[in-house]
């Protein structure tokens, strides 16, 4: 097979020749950009070193099938020699992965000083792991080697060629990660090239040099592997971490003196700062350096799997991530999103489509009238230039307030519609009361009055809280006129205090999430007093839920939010009238 | 005065020749690296775009206070043409913003198409905002002046050229932010530079190459800006956003080519991905590059000031973030901590503490006692092993149900002193009442029924929420008997709902921080029931400070709380007690 003919990521191309270099079409001194790289994830293993990241064996198990799902060539599994649970990893991984386009590595380290190869319980793990490919990290700093492992420098390189020789004995690919390389370099560069040189000898396969520290900065990245790449026969690869906040940059800039292998781990997990973020260095290599990574056609699933797996290792995902992150292409500023109604492109790097992303309106203050006739149109409103300024000006007198429409799609929308002359009359407030007893079990007691045509309804309830009383005693005075409420529950709840500084007597604003079991809706309310605002929430929370059920007479098109999905794929929610702590009574006067 | 003797972040010095150039000690292809460099702040303009952030004036005035504090040479405060909140913000500023190091700017753009820039009423703006400098934006690609400004080319020329001559003639220190530069320089290389030169030539002193849409890589930036420095005596500055996960990278490479004004936000705040995080750039320039930046001595100020501002702004801050993040040194695997155990630097980039952060083990129950008995001996109390294992065991539980002590220090003071034996015996609690109607002008009245010694009192007070009411009528009843109490206010009230997924019922967590004018301490209450948790945390922080005050016989040393400085700083605290609206009446019986 020429050379030519290598697909991306091809996991069965051995050495250095398995990507050709071309003439980088943006380089201003460096001569080769290669045509493709190998991308490998180590998620599994260095990532799960992120703090507050514990993943059991099943969950490593979904995250490879992610990983291979997205086409990266090597996922490193784990150290099958330090932890029992990656031990069950590997020995569950040929029964339960089918892997398409990935190989499986396992990691570990050189022999200890002064054991045989063979003799050495690491590397038998290793061997036992019973992957294709492994991964042996090996001090390439003449400091770690004196100050952390206390040994000769002599002993050191036996070491690496030792263990390496051995691993490819038993007919493995070898990846040999050396550690602590680029620091080492700039200490002792003799010594640490002379650790790859020793790995080479052995017969290792990729030659990775590691940024252990994170300190690296790009332009010394690239001086420094554009010489291990003229100075080896070897595939070079590279390993950065992110505490200059330049692991991606560094990454690019390796590729571009030379690197075919690049490490790092989806959504840049990792401990302290993290791994290079694979969902950043990807695209950047693949869409702006046309240097291949994963199969082309698959770029698109780079957003959906970088979100799967933040929910499969239960972590928040960061809304502003380059190119895959929920705001990654939102719009706020009026100067923007008017500019990118004209033309796609005038604030978007790429499009996002081509990561799977999608282009979004945020609504605030700052929205100039083309993002609320934006919103407008997406709701099927019609309105005109002069209602579209009353609800403008409207909106900034309310955000002023404390009010943050962008973040409450519900009152928003509800905003729109009494601008085209709609007034909810499901139902009126008369008055309402909450009482809080610290003697009571710390049970709140809400009562409401309200109408509903002619009808007045005295309600009462209680609730663990002043918003759990109020929805109960809400609900118990209009449920019976509106059956439907029963399907709609409040999902979430949250409390800000603003303008802190005036202690208690401060503005509270309260975001409140429903569902209807299709879509979900944010409503909020402000007010000083924290009860009053909670009450605002509430009362839209209702009326929309109600307009959707009433006027719509259609499920309405699940709105574009990520946190829409995981509410729907997982409808495990409790109703607060289904606390058991809660009681209602009611009375209806005509 | 010669360029030598200009300091990092000189707001005074003009032009080109504000910072001198050295040669670069890591350059392998540019002759000059600056010697210092301007840090330009937009957290306030540029930052708030970011989806879900949202400011108040007093918001904006006090994270102004933390960037001045920090050292930073300019703070853009906003667009007061565009926005009511902005205009608000620079006519408070010279009343209430004691600015030592930096330079307020305010924000516009360059004239409208066919207007002369005397009747633009944004540049009119502009002046009358009252800064000392200005920055406006005129577009810089030949793309955008047909697509979206639908104007000529020479037209856009005029427009930039009159609007920095117009305010230059107004004695306004002038950036011209080129926006779209990096995009417009690949497609039409002669316009975009015609662009600046009109600028520069109107009298424009900083040309700022903005690369709005934040596709460009640093290879990139490195010739463009380095050819820009060349072409220019104008001082040449940089603006990069993070869309391609490289505005840290992007940063590096234009001071490294001869920029030497970086624009940023702390943090990294900014629409889509955000902005260049200043609390990455500022560290790598300052400690690798050797590049001036703030004041040298400030630097360690940059953790405590990136966490108070993202509790300013109300957003979660980023663990993994580089340099100031709270994982950013922070250590879990086995290998790592015990190599780090030997030495520092093992794996840690820097030392932590030259930017206000600190080395972390995590796990541990070890680190959890440890951390217990440092804290312990801090405060002059003798645990022996067996009290702190109860403490500890007693901290696991209550953390398990949602207590954080870790932010709540008079709380945790408290648990520590009830495991030596001491009880507060100040009050008892017989039970309070909290009634909130919503007919009476939101006032709600709380009830509190306490003990002192023989003494049965029964207060009475309203407020503008519960917890104002229940202050209020807590200090009606006991503040006879404790004089000091009138010196003691609560300073801030949060409110975060933690396991959400379950509605309203969901477990509320109260922070209260409460200060005597000396010392700020937070402390924390845990419930279903949000006035119930704040009952809790309310209870502490009276406890707390007569506990000080009568116990202690002495003003006790300030925390090192990095919240305790803006507090001391700028003690505008309006006490809940004196608060308008509140009005409270006492019954004591014995």
């Amino acid at each position: 097979m020429s050379p030519d003919q290598v697909p991306a990521g091809a996991a069965a191309q051995r050495g250095a020749g398995a990507h050709r270099h071309r003439q980088a079409s943006h380089s201003h001194d460096l001569p080769v950009l290669p045509e493709a790289v190998d991308i490998f994830d180590t998620t599994l293993r260095d990532g799960s070193q992120q703090e507050g990241l514990s993943l059991t064996v099943d969950d490593k198990l979904r995250v490879a099938e992610q990983l291979d799902h997205l086409g990266v060539a090597f996922i490193e599994g784990g150290w099958p020699g330090a932890n029992p649970k990656d031990a069950e990893f590997f020995a569950r991984a040929p029964a339960e992965l089918r892997l398409g386009t990935a190989t499986l590595v396992a990691f570990g380290s050189t022999r200890r000083a002064g054991v045989k190869a063979e003799d050495d319980e690491v590397l038998r793990h290793l061997v036992k792991a019973n992957t294709e490919a492994v991964c042996i990290v090996a001090k390439a700093s003449a400091l770690h080697v004196s100050e952390a492992l206390r040994t000769s420098k002599d002993e050191a390189l036996a070491m690496a060629h030792d263990s390496v020789a051995f691993l490819r004995h038993h007919d493995l690919r070898v990846f040999f990660d050396a550690e602590h390389f680029f620091d080492g370099y700039a200490e002792d560069p003799g010594f640490s090239v002379s650790v790859l040189r020793a790995a080479a000898e052995a017969g290792a396969d990729t030659l990775v040099l590691c940024d252990t520290n994170g300190g690296t900065l790009p332009h010394d990245v690239e001086h420094i592997v554009a010489e291990m790449v003229a100075g080896f026969d070897t595939q070079v690869g590279v390993h950065f971490h992110n505490d200059s906040g330049c692991a991606v940059a560094n990454s690019i800039a390796a590729v571009r003196a030379g690197a075919t292998h690049v490490q790092g781990c989806i959504n840049g997990y990792g401990e302290r700062t993290g791994n290079a973020d694979l969902s950043a260095a990807i695209p950047n290599l693949s869409l702006k350096l046309r240097v291949r990574t994963i199969p082309e056609d698959r770029l698109e699933r780079i957003t959906p799997v970088s979100h799967h797996i933040a929910e499969l290792v239960n972590t928040a995902p960061n809304p502003q991530q380059p190119y895959v992150g929920a705001a990654a292409f939102a719009h706020k500023a009026g100067l923007h999103t008017s500019a990118i109604a004209r033309r796609r492109d005038a604030y978007e790097h790429i499009a996002p489509d081509l990561v799977g992303n999608g282009t979004r309106f945020v609504v605030s203050e700052m929205a100039g009238r083309s993002t609320l006739a934006l919103k407008a149109e997406e709701l099927g409103l019609e309105l005109d230039s002069e209602a579209l300024g009353a609800v403008l000006d409207t909106l900034k007198v309310l955000e002023h307030r404390g009010y943050h429409f962008e973040v409450a799609d519900g009152s928003l929308e509800l905003l729109l519609r009494r601008a085209t002359g709609w007034e909810p009359d499901y139902f009126e407030l008369e008055s309402f009361r909450v009482i809080a007893d610290h003697d009571r079990q710390h049970l709140t007691e809400a009562t409401v009055k309200v109408r509903i045509g002619d009808h007045r309804i005295l309600a009462v309830a209680e609730g663990n809280g002043p918003v759990n009383a109020l929805d109960s005693a809400l609900r118990s005075a209009i449920g019976p006129h509106f059956p439907e409420l029963s399907g709609i529950h409040l999902v979430d709840y949250r409390v800000r205090v603003l303008d802190t500084g005036t202690g208690t007597a401060a503005v509270t604003r309260v975001l409140i999430d429903t569902t209807d079991g299709e879509v979900v809706w944010t409503t909020i309310g402000v007010s000083e007093n924290v009860i009053e605002a909670s009450w605002q929430a509430l009362f839209d929370s209702i009326v929309y839920g109600l307009l959707r059920s009433r006027s719509f007479g259609r499920p309405a098109a699940p709105r574009p939010d990520r946190r829409a999905t995981p509410t729907d794929a997982a409808p495990t929610v409790a109703a607060p009238t289904e606390a058991a702590r809660t009681e209602a009574a009611r009375t209806e006067e005509r």
